[in-house]
């Protein structure tokens, strides 16, 4: 709330245009829930422009299940990643109308009023392995109402693959790249581009690659201006970021 | 070479004006300046909508300078960044219309036409001494076309400082923000804000902030779904990612 | 024991004052137990102001076991962390009427006489997947005789509900924040506050949050002056410091 | 502000025995210095006890003088600490008053009112190439109205020097134990007392010390509960932790 | 071959006993045994004063037994370290004689002809869990021909009950020390005693001890000049070393 | 496509049998195979003079299988590695005719087309457990057409067997140097040949190799100039290389 | 010692005319010449093709000059390599005839008898920063003479570069490709070729470039299986291995 | 002091036997001198056979004299390591009967009374750019009483060369090795001799060599069972331990 706003809302608090209610719910922060085991916040979809989304790593499917319940409550759409095979039973058998994807462990559950779909994303893989990463990444994007196109194992080695399908993605409004072992495809595909790289490094390989730290490294040391990066096997952020940014580019989110 | 190109081509090929030789020569990559120590990408600025940028470091003035003179004779926006205290003296010399920002280490000549400038960014920083970094990002994001604004030592420790330059911020269209020892501020920045941010970590601190590696670290796994993370000390990716997001928010560029 | 005393010790021992037994017990160091696998400590509580704490990991059951009996027979306090799901079942039928609490992982069999509770810690975390940690902290902190709040789930992403709760914290003597991922919150919450933070990094997280790195570097360069730092997941050491900060403040340990 | 609080103020400002100015007052975020390059936290006092401390590393000298320019305007005590040689040559001529410390490259100048000194802080150290950090735990302990002493080079490889000394620190409130190399004296001084010991790493040593990282993870691991560690080389937070736990206490600080 | 065989071939030779090709063949490296997957080195005890030792882990059991297999019929001792279950139990059955220890993970079958003993080793752990890296020293020091003593448990933390103990260790030819989490126990020892002292880091420990590093670490910089390293949980190497030091200061091996 | 195609078809459409439509279509990038979850580089043997090889990690048995047959239908040589043993049943069901090795974890389907083999390796492993790494360098070097040898067993410790077997190797066209643990080998081979060291570092050993780590910084700082090095555990990798120079060495690839 | 010499050796042996003792002597290890401070290999040109390479850094003046007076009083090839400034005036003066390149930081002087040249080395940098290290790899393929190209700054973002030289490397015996930052160069090389690829990282970067680990790891990531990785920096394995791959290629070195 | 040594003196001193001064000179801590900055350590001779040693760095040159003055008044051995430029020259012109080794950064002032020499150590390096770690480990065995040896660049490229020197270090008691790089010589020398092998890792090198971490790994991965390490560049432990073992294998210390 802005002082000047402040100032007014008193000055009509003091004139009884406002009641003691109403003027303690404007000075007072945003709504939560506390469920003892989590404080929900329910303003995030207002600050932030989509609401909280659950990370479900660590959590009991009943601690899952609580927080779901409440966003649900509150008509907000639901998103929970990184869904345990036992949690994701645990949803089904509780909200049977969410989406699923095994692959990447995802579970979506849309509020009711329907949501505009603008803004285009592509999601490229340097090789099937990254698979998994990319649909997390793409599972997000839809979830954020964006348009999405997925084009995998394109890497590097056979370069000829990624100019060859160029017109894919040369027009998207941002493109994610999901690569693994030497993650050099970011800097390759940002060279061709005008939109932003969302680079997704994955802990696909071995030996050096050490659990996604190579790709990670190469990438934040991209050669092309326009990659910026995110946390190994993230593909929950590489579709979030580029979600934003395609609706953004597609007018601004109401 | 342009399709259009192409097609011209070969139907001079066709007509017999061209030999089998030379247009198999043609059918060829986009133009590039060839300096024995460099090759300057002059189709940088079509493919990717901004030219090349120099790194200066490592270079011999002699190469920066030549490089510069390319683009501009090819009439092409010319920064270069990591401008050493020798080079920027070499550059003032020789191109004396030149910006140099020596905080932020840049050297900036702007073709002659004229840009709209467009889209807004905003930079934050945490601290005092994370001022060149930022300002680095700045220039960039200048130079590529938006609006700026710049926000210095707002972190965590006193958090309502943040809080209360909230509306510098909240409406921005990609805020940039710079951060070095515990890098807290972009998870708190992020929450309160629906548009991209790009976090800067920098070398700034001692000790376990290991170079800029602490920060990096915390950015990486912000809490915020909306938080990407550029190199270490890269104002420049910062300012660069932050602008192209803001531009295309304001308008497809032409 | 100081040279002033020795001397002062010898000459009532020649004087016949003192016997050889009294002589012999105040030149000698402090009781211990062999078991073969282990010495325990009984001196512990008398030089720390609480008994040797049990670290399960890496014993066996009847190692375990061995160490509590002796610290029974010596009528000290007995705390056990780390303890596993097999060490758990083993100690149950053992010692019905010791305390287990399966999240946080501990077996804890006070000594009969009761000790007075005072000085107040106040465990805060980031996320919902931080609470085993966060108990391990209060279960500590309660055994070492402290009151104890725990407030779980208040991350800087909705930094509202951080600023919405803070008079259950601000006037704790202590603070433990336990936080995996970006680690941010010791930093805001040290900005809040007059009394020291103790922050527990957790390995909650993935990717780059390596095992509970990314927190803990973002701690040691906490940019609020009041947070220390203690080992990945040791809720146990945030726990105990805590309370004797707090014990401490809430007047000297007998 | 509390909920009940704001409620009794806006019934006074209804009343009419609140004025505009005052109300908006109580309403506002906490007063601060906007210096373009700096926002001054000029309320770190009142929430956390002691004012802001400058961080003067990465500063220019200017930034320096104007912060303590702004701290002594608002009569608050004003500690400056990593100050370089060329800083401190200013800060000496514009602040003669101010008392400086070129071994622990401090600059220290306290507000005109007398604090009262409370709570005993020991500082000890393993090495006498450790003395620099100990200077600045010193300093700040003092800073912080601590009673301070210093014992140093006490280290483990000629125990009995430790043993032989217990007699000045196991009295104290609080320890600083100072340390490089292997960094093994905190995890003794720990199970020699019953009060905190903050463990301060150092840089001392060379190789496989890498500039502290071995004493660094050696206190994480100390097998004393009572040790909670700092960053490498950071004796700043060391004195400021150690002097808050004796200051509490000693009695609660006003 | 030896010195003295290659004189006698020599003389054989110029006698005409020996052909040129058959001395040529003679001028040679010392006896192997090729298994394809191994060359067993039989000329080890004569080079080392203790023969090939097996180092199991990766291997199948029947390729610990046929290394086995070539050492008794070379009549020699023979050592197996890091014995799977698997492969005890194999081994076991085919050599019903040889000594297996569970704990240490070490299966040994001397050759008959009996070793004298000689040379005074002991054995220290820190903790408890760190019995049996210490019990694979003690195998290995008792196989290489000293005299053996373990003591458990005498961590830094009571360090009275390491003080109390000293007359067991103090007049040994060499100490191994076996220490997790902190590893401070071998920079105390070292600064007691007069002889060398062999550090082993173990794994025991979480967090921050990153599985033996931090130990590792502690020991590499021990503030005692006479302390080395070996390898994380190295049982097998410390008691070699320290028994070879042992043997030689009671006499040199024969 | 290939130049003399493009020849042709230029010819073609200069006497109009093709118009500029198709012309246009045939400046193409070279032939590949889409099946959704992989682009199969089908022009990668006329390249690289070696078919797509696949890296089986990360992928279903399905995915596996729709690459063999693609490279099958092309008539293309087949190799996969890191095959899973679930992956390699699948295969055996499907391709009977394919060579498996189990400890190699590889699956070879060489095309109908019979290759000459020409070109000289040889394998060395330090120790017995680097064999299944060896085998992979073997099988490899195979697929691609040159002659193999493998000598186990001859790491440092006992370098007379390392010299006796001298001439096993002396000749060889490249040899693959596959070690854990210290990883010393490659640089005392590469010190007795005068042909490229291809060194392959292994996981095997505990502790401080982390996991390949050590061997792998070791053959970095070989300080012998003829050795390079590949990913840890790449035995892969290492036999291709070493495959290629020896086809090289032996007469240029057709 | 040479066969045949031995062979020589034992007749006159036999003869009479040489003593058991000077023939016991004799069986020796290859020719060396002691300095002291240095052993000279004069068997390496022998054994590994080329002579024993100065590797300057770390040593006087004096030292240098030594090594390189007995490989010329040798009469063998002499190339020294990380000369510096100091070394570099002291070689100029001492031996005018040498050859030195100030950017690689080498010295060479050849023997007096002509080496054929053969085989081809081509060197790739990805930027201008790397030209000191790819000089080094030039010098020294020189000095072992292959014929080498050096191609300058055609890195990634600017894949349409590469692209456009294809023929200038494609028909390489071995390929050097020198890149730091993101390291991504030899992966796209590796899958345009079929020959192998010597990638040599360079510190050229900042941040979490880490000095060359981030091409480094990227390298031994390579997508494209001929690719082998060289040290940081080391333009000299670089050009030597691939020389020594090209002259083999180009038939056996005599 | 044993309990019933402690009871025989009490008996004694009851008795009269045993004057005050003398029973507490018996219960008493070793001696020590204060200096303020440092605590010399008079005992530490008699427990640990040799007398404290300085560590100069991070020391003032007021301080080093201090310590060095207090052990000659002591009339114990004085050695200083490493000791910088200004502090030689200050010490040479305070103590100029002392020994000062540039290369080896060290100070030696022997007490008066002579000391037999006895046992003998060798020092290997692997490098000429070693020597000055080798000297240091060279002055410090001297001044612990062994014969010393040094044999200088004899690293595994040139194999032979060892081979050929190896009497020189076969009957050594103790043999300490000294390399950088690769690191690999220990593990070579290990299998060749029957004494301990003393490896000092140096930072010798560039890019992966990390200032000596890859030879540290290389060594504690030893692949002979009798090689222990310490720190980087500690030619003082190395010298120190092997001198240890010497002089005990050639007959107790007094």
């Amino acid at each position: 709330m802005e002082p000047t706003d402040i100032k007014q809302a008193l000055e009509q608090f003091k004139e009884g245009k406002l009641g003691m209610e109403s003027i303690l719910e404007l000075l007072d922060p945003p709504p939560e829930v506390s469920l003892g085991y989590a404080h929900v916040d329910l303003h995030r979809q207002q600050r932030c422009g989509y609401p909280e989304v659950i990370f479900s790593q660590g959590k009991t499917p009943e601690w899952v299940e609580g927080v779901v319940e409440k966003l649900l409550e509150a008509k907000q759409d639901c998103l929970a990643t990184r869904v345990s095979e036992e949690q994701a039973q645990s949803l089904a058998r509780r909200f049977p109308q969410g989406e699923q994807d095994r692959v990447a462990r995802t579970f979506w559950l849309p509020a009711e009023r329907k949501r505009d779909v603008k803004g285009s994303v592509v999601i490229l893989t340097a090789g099937t392995s990254d698979l998994p990463v990319a649909r997390e990444a793409l599972v997000t994007a839809n979830a954020l109402g964006a348009h999405t196109d997925l084009l995998a194992d394109v890497g590097v080695a056979g370069i000829h693959r990624l100019l060859r399908h160029r017109q894919r993605f040369v027009d998207a409004d941002a493109i994610v790249v999901v690569a693994g072992m030497d993650g050099a495809l970011p800097s390759v595909v940002g060279g061709l581009v005008d939109c932003p790289v969302i680079a997704v490094p994955t802990s696909v390989g071995y030996g050096a690659a050490f659990g996604g730290v190579a790709p990670l490294l190469t990438m934040l040391n991209a050669c092309s201006a326009n990659v910026v990066v995110v946390n190994i096997d993230s593909g929950f952020k590489g579709g979030y970021v580029a979600a934003l940014i395609a609706r953004r580019a597609a007018g601004k989110p109401a």
